[in-house]
């Protein structure tokens, strides 16, 4: 029994630290975004100023973490909300999206949080709309002090190696494929 | 660009709702339990009445999210908290696990909270400290009003069949293997 994992992160004794930590959160599956907020949260009760810089138009979605986040003092924000899935104005998009990560960069340059959550910013990268060696040099150049996690699918290869921790959230079984729609309260 | 995923949980309309849902977070990677906390947020939100039972003692782990648990309302019990995993006597640590899921088989039976998060339930079924069968019933049979979130590495098959979504957090790659400590705000 002694030998089983005592948290979900176990590690013995004797390891170096890290002043900070990029994580990064991908996969199909769901939790990419909330296993965030829940290290968010962790960070708020250790006393950190935490900002999040949320990429994609969430309209409904994340609407009860961004509150409770604002309640905790985390600054929050929407950097995709005038974002359109379905635009006709590509480049109004595009540029909404290189302004968001113009402020992630100066939020993390800046230095004043310990972390910086940029949420679903791979995409915006694997579209090409941003500069993804811009990204990688600013993440991995950015202040020792300031911890940072991104979310979104298919993070790409240089961001991944970058990274000091990677996790693939994997779709093993969906709610969807039974017919049952997103839950107001769990899902979003 | 329309194509791509607007969330990491894109569904379409028509699809019918359900009163509650069964949530399984397992794998080896990071995230588990963040995850079921990211949702607590989101729950508590919604104005949801949400309760956490966590059975394995978390000593430094873990604090943050129930301070901030605490503090956003949420009913915590920490029911690992007796147990030592180099216990000289397994019976008072197997009594405690049950004593635990008596605890959270109770509160789910109540049907008082639309949330209940089981953290680290998987363990105690895997190793036959509790009856993982009557956990397996008393889920499935659990007030439809009540969903659950449960957290822990390998989950039983017989829980991903009951699961409405089962999340697999798969460890890509961990600040561990480069000999870097968990990190106080990130890792707990």
């Amino acid at each position: 029994m002694s030998e089983a994992p005592l948290t979900d992160d176990p590690r013995p004794h004797g390891l170096h630290g890290a002043k900070s930590l990029l994580l990064v959160n991908t996969g199909d599956g769901k939790g990419k975004s909330s296993a965030a907020f829940g290290v968010m949260t962790r960070a708020v009760a250790r006393g950190w100023k935490v900002a999040v810089v949320q990429f994609v138009k969430s309209g409904d979605w994340k609407v009860g973490e961004e509150e409770v986040g604002r309640r905790l003092g985390v600054d929050w924000h929407a950097a995709g909300d005038g974002f359109t899935w379905d635009s006709k104005d590509l480049e109004h998009d595009k540029e909404l999206a290189r302004a968001g990560w113009a402020l992630a960069a100066g939020i993390i340059g800046a230095g004043a949080h310990q972390l910086v959550i940029l949420d679903e910013l791979t995409y915006l990268m694997n579209w090409g709309w941003i500069d993804a060696d811009d990204v990688l040099r600013k993440l991995a150049e950015r202040p020792p002090t300031v911890s940072v996690i991104v979310t979104g699918r298919d993070a790409p290869a240089g961001l991944i190696e970058i990274a000091d921790t990677v996790t693939e959230m994997r779709n093993v079984k969906h709610a969807y494929d039974a017919g049952i729609a997103a839950k107001r309260g769990i899902d979003y």
